[in-house]
């Protein structure tokens, strides 16, 4: 391990702004420009770059893939955010809004081609496998967001489909940019596979945090209001679970404020917040979320590098786990 | 050349049908099937086999390819058709009109990531010049039909701004088709360039009989109503070319006729056509074609192949240029 964290975000964010969008068309990349230099943890990128970091590996070979790692899921949120009519991004709005739908669309395409560019320089011997990887990636996130989509209009998700549909949509590729790494770095197969699956756990760690956040967040430290998802209908794990839960009375009420989407909103959320307190599922989310975040621990246990090689790791990991936005 | 123009066809069909698109989630991949079942010419798959064999290549090898090339083509139809608002696509509802714009998002994306399946296929050694070819494809398509929006709110679109746009939007698909089928043959340096100088000729006449043929076409032959384009005030060259050469008469004629979008459409379209027939641009347009087509044959007079291994390419390219729909 070469590398403090600060040092490779740093290394990441410049390799970022040297990425080389065009300027022209400009309505084509001032979206692109808007959506990549709006923030976000860079939390894939980070992944890969450390992976590779910690199996000895040359960083600066990983660098762009990181990059187009982070490019693909940015494009993944410009799309996600006209499905999902989402109207803000990070505290901006969403392109979508600050242009219109068809810019949203052509932009968030020609970024998602960008994202391959970058993957194209892997190294040539290791170009076929990193792009395998990749790509089954995209597919896989592709299928989650549409299974995220089916399931707000669906009855009967259970815990089981809601958690294959958090791993295709967000927990395959921080999974796979630890592999990239690993890959790049040449580590074992074993351990090659060992960060895909301790990736793939935290994954699904950081969502239920997300959806953990989006009810029982402070909203001062979340910069935004919660209940975001109760008045959109998701089917979080706390709505699957609270479901599970409830008694008669409950479940009558949850069914109600569910039902009514003109449900005056900040009602709608107290009933629902409300009978998930009653039913302890901020802590049973919590526990959830600590099992996965376990499992993930103990596949990097199994990682056989020094343990001090593994503190980059360990540390952003922690930090995202401990977010209180 | 080994194959016959039918025989490469009904090649290339077999293996669009064992392409494997998966079963679930069905919302997501129905409409992949429905999209790439739906008929089309196949002409840039065809476009990179004739390449291919006409070299003397394996055209086993360039098969995949050109399965991806067609399903990033028929991508790009399904997000164009959201972006124009386009209800019909060879005579059946389009994807966002069938399903919805979310659907015809999503189902968009992951035939992207499927085209790219297919083009991690090239021969290991020309993996990476095969992907650079196509990824820089897909970026000038997506800037294409960036030009093609803008154009419809610009006022001072030239005629090269004009031959840009297409050339971007519809001949390098063609033009790199041709340049990936010659690479895997193993074609000589400048024969490759030469085949893909030939798509590119050939392919903006190709754009320019589409746009003849939305004017005056033969309704019966054409399969749908003409005046599509004057109804969606697009920039065609005839439109361009109008406005060159009207006199100021016509020109606020033209002007009037293209400010209103509540025209009544059969008068707009028989106003509009009149004044074309009056500059006599049905025989300028087919000039113009004519030129590049005249320019294709040059670059196809370079190679140094027999004549008769160019026969697939002068018979389909005849074809193409002589179609009545």
């Amino acid at each position: 391990m070469s590398y403090t964290i600060d040092q490779l975000l740093k290394k990441v964010d410049a390799q970022m702004n040297s990425l080389g969008i065009p300027d022209e068309p400009k309505e084509l990349y001032q979206p692109v420009e808007y959506c990549l230099k709006n923030g976000g943890k860079r939390v894939r990128p980070l992944m890969a770059v450390i992976s590779c970091d910690m199996f000895g590996g040359n960083i600066d070979k990983v660098m762009p893939l990181a990059v187009g790692l982070e490019v693909f899921h940015n494009f993944t949120l410009m799309h996600d955010d006209i499905m999902d009519q989402a109207p803000m991004r990070r505290g901006k709005p969403a392109v979508h809004k600050k242009w219109n739908i068809n810019t949203a669309i052509l932009s968030g395409d020609v970024m998602f081609a960008l994202a391959y560019q970058c993957m194209l320089k892997a190294p040539q011997k290791l170009l076929k496998r990193v792009l395998e990887a990749f790509n089954e990636t995209v597919i896989q996130v592709c299928e989650g967001q549409q299974y995220d989509m089916n399931f707000e209009t669906a009855d009967n998700v259970t815990e089981a489909d809601y958690i294959n549909m958090i791993r295709l949509k967000t927990a395959v590729l921080p999974a796979n940019s630890l592999k990239i790494g690993a890959i790049v770095a040449g580590a074992p197969e074993n351990e090659i596979l060992n960060s895909y699956l301790f990736g793939e756990s935290f994954g699904l760690a950081f969502q239920l945090k997300d959806d953990w956040l989006d009810v029982f967040g402070d909203e001062e430290v979340f910069g935004k209001k919660t209940g975001g998802d109760i008045i959109a209908n998701k089917k979080t794990w706390l709505y699957i679970k609270a479901f599970e839960l409830a008694n008669d009375n409950q479940q009558r009420k949850l069914k109600d404020a569910f039902s009514d989407r003109m449900h005056h909103p900040e009602e709608k959320i107290n009933t629902v917040k409300n009978i998930y307190l009653q039913l302890g599922l901020s802590e049973l989310a919590v526990e959830q979320m600590e099992k996965y975040y376990q499992k993930a621990f103990d596949y990097l246990e199994k990682i056989k590098i020094p343990e001090e090689s593994k503190s980059n790791l360990t540390q952003l990991i922690n930090k995202l786990i401990e977010r209180k936005s």
